[in-house]
């Protein structure tokens, strides 16, 4: 079999650097340059010995200065920024969890919005206790989604969906206090706790770092998870493209920016409607190509095989194409630079929702209640502005690689039932997953999630990993712009099987899958919660004892943070390439990578090192199989 | 009639200076020292031109560097901190109205918790549409109380206390999109809009920072006062004394610090307990003596004339006079200091709250359920801990003052009825207040509230403006850390009348109160906000016409912000003294200081001149006196 050929790092780079010469001949302002403004980065802020909690500072610790006004010392104020961290990234990914209830409020059997999948709204109604029999669907979800919507502020009782996890999961959170309540609870706590003159204990920092993050993870990002597979269909496999060449030269190029599902949706639909068709051709375009970047970018590859043109630090490279005629996002991670870019092009740059409003752009307000409408009128604009493009400035990448994506853990499950002897065992389980484990086979499993850092070099450090964790026989499961990197490189096509140790090549070829799984946004890592709970039941091992660490080698979000401390918390040991601004404080430093292993079985570890980073997660996942004696 | 003899700055300061002679003995570190460690503060934390939300940064914005790393420009960064810095604050009050109403929730007639102010409950219940009739009153109050913790997560709706605001307020809320849904929604918002790649937008930014604001004041702050005063009585005018001569050689001294009088209300309770008496006599004390520091002292003070021993910045002197027993917090403006600087001494430092947990504190875990016990065991153990005191470190300064505390809305009125002629008159009402300034008896109001910072000279700010004010025939209504800075000085005796312009000074007489009124805690700012739409009512003008203005001329905490916000947005002007790390951003500096007059009617001024400040409130209402044509 030819050996599968990549798309390599330097490639990806070459194409970039001929798209910031576009940037120069257009006076636009880039992230390499500011960058380059922004480096070297304030000390304090990067170890977190700063504060500005309250007026009286801000205060700085330094051998002369060991204590805030207030006699805080550099734990309790590292302690302080990272649970604010955490705060931060477990609301805006619960948040968008909610944007989803609040979705599913309005389905209706002739609305936007419609119920795809029936039977995991069933599932989830039965698991909550919600009555099915005898009820019209809909009325079944409106149930699900009010009911999920007091999971945000629900006066008693923790998350629903904790019930999920093995029970010696369980007892873990309700002994270390860690259980989460309602998910905006958690995060008024944590800024209440941090609020100036209220915590400082290190370990009562952490360990609320630790609640808020599982309030998002088994929270608010799995109802995101789920209520967007109910609604828009459980992704199984499907076959895209990747990344920047996607875009088409002569077609009307949508760029969907972001991650809810519940515009980008909306658009891909009228992206195919024939009167929008037609009007593209009057404008003397083929026709139009949606394409996605960041989260958005999985939801809809995965649902809908809609290719990816780039992630996160490629979202201004869509732009400078030239060819981009509108972008259109919903929230998080969305440049605020795309706004004065934008006007560099003729490029639409257009916001959508109240929570994320940027200078530069053109806000038209998408709500569930009038998707329809919005998303139609958003690609009609941009269909309108085809004839506004310069050709001279138009650069396409000749850059793109097959994906296939939209592994679901019910698409797993369905691939592993491939290859079960039905006439023996159960069908719907991982139990062959976790025959291969125990049998060596494969060696484990790597969850592979987070965004780019320029602090790491772009997609190379994803890439390089999963070469060398794909070489060692661990398959690996992937997020975010984890994922992207992955399909860019071409590590998503089954062709990349090629590249893998011989256990994994094998499994490959077996079950009929690409070498790492790509698992959807970075509200799926529920999904990756839910896997290893499913292994932990089917082969009887506790959740930290299974060959399995998650990674994020290029991080740089709260919500990365808030992933890390659900993850953690759910007791998969976390492998870090960039440092969450704690290593001011050896106490709390010290906790996230060793201590918190007394509390859930397993810690962090951060390591700049690339090479070293894989060596090390090999090493803890052989290490795991040697105590399991297999 | 004589003049009446205010304590002066200086002698708080010569007080002080004494206290911190015994600090360097024992070698104690102290406010004084670390503000000095600490200046100059770092100017972009100052002008709020720092952005570490994500880990590509920190970012901080110069010529240089215009932008951050995303292309965040400076507005965008200063308008999230601002909306962070308030989302602090509002999460902090408000979830202390959350502990109020869990305490709500587990009254019962022979428990730890009853109920003292029945009237207030069933106006509550029947304005929230709650049955009450023919019920017992606990199941009244449990219901209340549910509801009232579902103001914190409802998926719909806003805030049900907004319907005591006039019409027109309510129509400004729901025209600017400002009207606040539940609380913590409102926090999670804030920081999901504030996550990196949302909101950059600086209106869209401070407008969420005025509904975060509006959740605190018109929804968990209120709750907070309301339940406090249902459980504990609603207060009334009581004698006390205050400032660090309340505090007794001979006696078992206990400080209860912090905000939430569940606590301290017990400690009160307990220290009275003729059990604790004895067993202080056995220790060789005269008996117990309880004061305050901070809003609980405001807490118990006006609810049981529990004398004042300070406000914030003095929490260390009460440690420093060698004389405390033990400091019993609970949560916010607690310094961890008080931990190594309770060890210098044989002072016990207990920390009772999940919420502020300290290092080199004792923890004693104190909840509604249990709060019999939790008090009588830390009263206890300040008692056996008289032996250890150190007679060679007692010093308690001679300083102290009578002080009349407890104006509620409700007692203020009743003082009004005093002088309203019942038979032609409505009883109950602000109209002979409204009488006073309509005719210039009073030219208007002034409510003062909010910390002490060391970047302003510690209570100078609080008490130079009072006397200016009164004397200008203005009133003052006070709450927090500016009521005790007027009760230290001497201006809450009524015998301080002698200090006002005529037209203040006969109303003084005539009502037979101080002409600074103490309203209560920080949380009571809620009172001010009733007062002022109760003024609105009975007045026939609009908020923002009223002769009234707030300011906080030492604030500090992220609490006072949130204060600020929802001051401003209730239509009250509101006179600063510290700036909000704001000046960094024309933008959002001149939405604050201006902009917000748009939307709301009234916004912030900021002025370090202390004198300055008074001239330009005095200004403020006499233009407000004009405008009327009054």
């Amino acid at each position: 079999m030819e050996i599968k050929k990549l798309t390599t790092v330097e490639e990806m780079e070459a194409a970039t650097a001929k798209l910031l010469e576009t940037a120069e001949k257009v006076g636009a302002d880039t992230w390499q340059q500011r960058v380059k403004n922004q480096t070297p980065h304030c000390g304090f802020g990067e170890k977190g010995t700063c504060c500005r909690i309250c007026t009286m500072g801000p205060c700085r610790i330094t051998p002369k200065a060991p204590k805030g006004i207030c006699g805080c010392d550099v734990h309790g104020i590292v302690g302080r920024n990272y649970l604010r961290f955490t705060a931060g990234g477990a609301s805006a990914h619960s948040d968008h969890g909610r944007e989803i209830c609040h979705t599913l409020y309005q389905t209706r059997a002739d609305g936007n919005y419609t119920i795809k999948d029936p039977e995991k709204l069933l599932k989830i109604a039965g698991e909550w206790g919600i009555e099915t029999e005898g009820r019209d669907i809909y009325d079944i979800a409106h149930e699900v989604a009010l009911t999920g919507l007091n999971e945000y502020g629900k006066p008693f009782g923790t998350q629903r969906f904790l019930s999920r996890a093995p029970e010696e999961r369980r007892k873990v959170w309700e002994r270390e206090e860690i259980a989460p309540r309602a998910i905006d609870r958690e995060v008024s706590t944590a800024m209440h706790m941090t609020h100036m003159g209220c915590s400082s204990e290190p370990n009562a920092l952490i360990r609320q770092a630790l609640r808020s993050g599982l309030s998002d993870g088994w929270g608010g990002s799995m109802m995101g998870t789920e209520f967007s597979d109910v609604m828009f269909g459980t992704p199984r496999p499907v076959d895209t493209e990747a990344n920047l060449g996607v875009m088409e030269k002569d077609m009307v190029n949508i760029i969907v920016h972001g991650h809810d599902p519940s515009l980008s949706e909306m658009i891909v639909f009228y992206a195919n409607d024939p009167e929008m068709i037609a009007l593209a051709k009057e404008q003397g375009a083929k026709g139009i190509n949606v394409a996605g970047v960041c989260c958005t970018s999985n939801e809809v590859a995965m649902r809908h095989g809609i290719p990816m043109a780039g992630n996160f630090l490629q979202q201004e490279n869509v732009v400078l194409t030239g060819a981009c005629e509108l972008i259109v996002v919903d929230v998080q991670c969305i440049f605020p630079a795309l706004g004065p870019l934008s006007k560099c092009f003729h490029t639409k740059f257009v916001t959508t929702s109240k929570i994320a409003q940027m200078p530069d752009s053109e806000f038209m307000h998408f709500t569930a209640e009038t998707a329809g409408e919005n998303a139609k009128a958003i690609v009609r604009e941009a269909v309108l502005n085809f004839k506004n493009r310069r050709p001279e400035l138009v650069n396409i990448p000749n850059l793109k690689q097959k994906a296939t994506v939209g592994y679901s853990l019910e698409a797993i499950k369905k691939c592993l039932d491939g290859v079960t002897n039905s006439h023996v065992d159960a069908l719907g389980t991982t139990k062959p997953l976790v025959d291969c484990i125990r049998s060596g086979v494969l060696r484990g499993a790597v969850a592979m999630v987070g965004c780019n850092n320029p602090k790491v070099r772009p997609d190379y450090a994803h890439i390089e990993l999963m070469k060398k964790l794909i070489k060692h026989d661990i398959i690996v499961v992937l997020s975010g712009c984890s994922a992207q990197a992955a399909a860019k490189a071409g590590l998503m096509d089954k062709a990349a099987r090629t590249l893998c140790g011989e256990g994994l090549k094998r499994v490959c070829e077996l079950v009929d899958i690409p070498p790492v799984l790509h698992m959807g946004s970075c509200v799926d890592i529920s999904r990756m919660m839910l896997l290893a709970s499913d292994i932990s039941c089917d082969s009887g091992w506790d959740i930290p004892q299974i060959p399995l660490v998650g990674c994020a080698p290029e991080w740089m979000s709260e919500k990365a943070v808030s992933i890390g401390n659900y993850v953690v918390a759910t007791g998969i040991d976390t492998y870090l390439g960039v440092d969450p601004y704690v290593k001011g404080s050896d106490q709390v430093d010290g906790l996230l990578k060793g201590g918190l292993r007394e509390w859930v079985g397993a810690n962090f570890v951060v390591e700049y090192d690339i090479e070293k980073l894989g060596d090390m997660m090999i090493q803890a996942i052989e290490d795991k199989r040697a105590a399991l004696g297999i």
